[in-house]
């Protein structure tokens, strides 16, 4: 791999420090053992580094800005490395198409930036925004807080250029909005993790920035009162950008994280946090039952904050004790039945712990996250939240959920497929890897395949 | 198979007359050769059908209503003819999800007219409607004239229920907006034609009704001119329903068809049909070169008129001696070129014959209509025009065109794939098909694999 990266004039590194700093995620649960990494700087570099892989049988974990939460970009078994951050060049704008094309390594508020001034933006909205690449945005068809607007990543993703294992170089639907040619396997490599191709270029999407934007923060009784409000919302046409909500737990903590006084008042309850594309909101108002504490942003920085609480609940939870996290999906109308199921259990079966509940429930996303405020020296809590993971997984698969909404499978769910995959379809899954990507050098142990 | 109808109360048809009328679609190209039709009513019935077929290797042909333009519903070689028609219930709806569950025999239109008075509408929008059926749609992943708004059929879908080539039932994608569990198979199965599985079932994501819609009719000198439109209308964020493209041999036929005169008075020139979704078109006149003579639909039956010149075109076109229509797509800014390139070799090409053309502008959509006045008894025009695909395909390719935009491949394309898929690609599709279909009974001779 040396004499390959030297012929090439590719950086290589093999340091100890360097494998542990580019060989894992956001998640930190596993030991980092990697072979050195990579970094390609065209197609044609990616293209020989896996015709090499693949003639001498070494393993390739695709590497973008590495926030994941599912331990998808670990190296744990020694493979290479194929870090895409070197590929960040914007390659091309098409005002007619509405199209940008770009390498995979190019940082996601980088393409955001290079949009907006044009007025359009590339309409996936991540809390990782300053470091996650759009490579990885695709191979794990990213959520967000605005996918109840604009869907997952997958439905802004025009075409791709990939590198399969075995060093071919494939077009994926070139640059078209309209291809009837059959199954497109596009959108089987998006959302695979790095198990069948690399992604190494992207013509994406774009679409115009909202025109106009308002906030309102809506104190709510319960979960069910969030969904009888986000339907009202829906009857009278109300043009939703976001819905989140954030419970009481919650937000009680974000609040005392930021040493703020609750902008309810004394009352203190679960919450909704909703974006309308609007400057009108008197319909929202006459015709919705919005509780009367509700707070309309009126000024960009209380909008911003009320925002910050929505995004600074996972710091607040990570300087707790201990947390463990869950990220499912549920039909909308599950989600109180779902709940109240879990809070039955939740205090005999996790003793000292809270509950604490956020997330898309516009699309009916839930973030549980199990906080301890004491920590885990002895790794006994996450044994104990991991041994747990059956009786929550086969409640949500009662319930004709996922087990994972956004964050993918990664190393951490592969064990709990079986809840969310049927024997047929990974079966087929399967098949399809064996065509792509014969000797399973990439991505080995993450994901379906 | 009589028996297995009997067994399980079907309507089983073996006719000569019934066979001729179920076993093709709208081209007239092919001699139906059908073993019956069968209309099951339930997918338990789907599944026992296919579990017998698969057994004794008896090839099927899934159907709906039968509105294709390539072929893909035809029986060509003794299959057994699947008739979605009689599972015509909507299922469910789901106002706070905003879907709809439906059998796949539900007709389009009547789906519409059920979500009018909700407010809602699934918004793939076809001239078929009136006959077409969801199954149908999802299985060509359908596209329409509101593609540059909406997209195409395939983001709509939230889940399916499909019936294997074995009769195993799966369910793909559960009823999840958000569901990051790997790669999935919906999309797969969505624009195979029919040839992985048959969908019996689905869940529809719906959204609300366009609130208003105004509609232009715009003489432009020249294709390229109306991209420059398109391209202003975009700058100025102008919200597009639609953006056709007529040009001026299909605006005069249309017109001798109708006995209409000219809207444009003397001026006869290509012209674009717009919709927009706003009350409010002086941005729109301010910030684009719209030509003087362009016409702001005023009232409801006016709008009509214009929509129904662009929708009559494909009959008055038929009512021609001879046309061999060509469904292509290209990078939109791609078009001029290409069109240009067509223009200088057609005349020598093709004698006596004009080539009508029209379409989704706006996603890159062309039909080209090779028509000629005289009749073609001996069947040397289709053969002549059959000879020159390879040149105009080759054009598309050079161009990074697909040979089909929304028609889908059927029987008709299946000799042009090289055009347009790479042999990598269709060896992992046809890994795929065999996954799914060992003994390759569905749909054979049609779609990709």
């Amino acid at each position: 791999m040396e004499q390959l990266a030297k012929s090439r004039g590719l950086r290589f590194l093999t340091n100890t420090n360097d494998l542990d700093h580019w060989g894992r995620d956001w998640t930190h649960y596993f030991p980092v053992n990697a072979l050195g990494v990579i970094f390609p700087k065209t197609v044609a570099d990616v293209s020989e580094i896996l015709k090499h892989c693949h003639t001498h049988r070494i393993c390739v974990v695709p590497s973008g800005g590495r926030t994941g939460l599912v331990g998808g970009a670990y190296a744990t078994q020694g493979e290479l490395i194929l870090s895409l951050s070197q590929m960040n060049r914007i390659l091309d704008w098409d005002p007619l198409g509405l199209t940008v094309k770009v390498e995979a390594g190019v940082i996601h508020e980088t393409l955001q930036d290079y949009l907006r001034p044009k007025g359009f933006h590339w309409p996936v909205d991540l809390a990782a925004k300053g470091s996650c690449q759009i490579g990885g945005n695709l191979a794990t068809n990213a959520g967000g807080v605005r996918v109840i607007k604009y869907g997952m990543t997958r439905r802004w993703v025009q075409s791709l250029t990939v590198v399969m294992a075995n060093g071919k170089i494939l077009e994926l639907n070139g640059d078209l909005e309209k291809n009837n040619t059959g199954p497109c396997l596009r959108d089987l490599v998006i959302g695979s993790e790095g198990t069948l191709a690399v992604i190494a270029e992207a013509r994406l999407k774009v679409t115009h920035l909202p025109r106009q934007c308002l906030t309102l923060f809506a104190p709510v009784e319960n979960p069910a009162a969030a969904l009888t409000l986000l339907q009202s919302l829906r009857e009278c046409g109300a043009p939703l950008l976001a819905f989140e909500f954030i419970d009481k737990a919650s937000l009680d903590l974000v609040l005392k994280h930021c040493g703020d006084p609750n902008p309810f008042g004394e009352f203190m309850s679960d919450a909704v946090l909703i974006d309308l594309e609007t400057t009108d909101v008197s319909d929202v108002y006459a015709k919705t039952a919005l509780d009367p504490r509700t707070i309309l942003g009126e000024s960009h920085s209380q909008v911003q904050k009320f925002w910050h609480y929505r995004e600074i609940i996972t710091e607040a939870l990570d300087s707790m004790g201990f947390v463990y996290k869950h990220d499912v999906s549920l039909p909308q109308r599950e989600i109180p039945r779902f709940l109240k199921t879990v809070d039955q259990e939740f205090s005999r079966r996790f003793p000292g712990a809270t509950n604490f509940v956020f997330g898309h429930f516009g699309d009916g996303n839930l973030h549980l996250n199990f906080g301890y405020s004491a920590k885990d020296p002895d790794g006994r809590r996450l044994a104990h939240c991991e041994a747990a993971n059956d009786w929550l997984f086969n409640l949500v698969h009662q319930y004709r959920g996922a087990i994972s909404a956004e964050h993918g499978i990664g190393l951490l769910k592969r064990a709990y497929l079986r809840f969310t995959k049927s024997p047929e379809e990974l079966a087929i899954l399967h098949a399809l890897k064996k065509a792509m990507d014969p000797h399973a050098i990439l991505n080995p142990g993450k994901g379906v395949v």
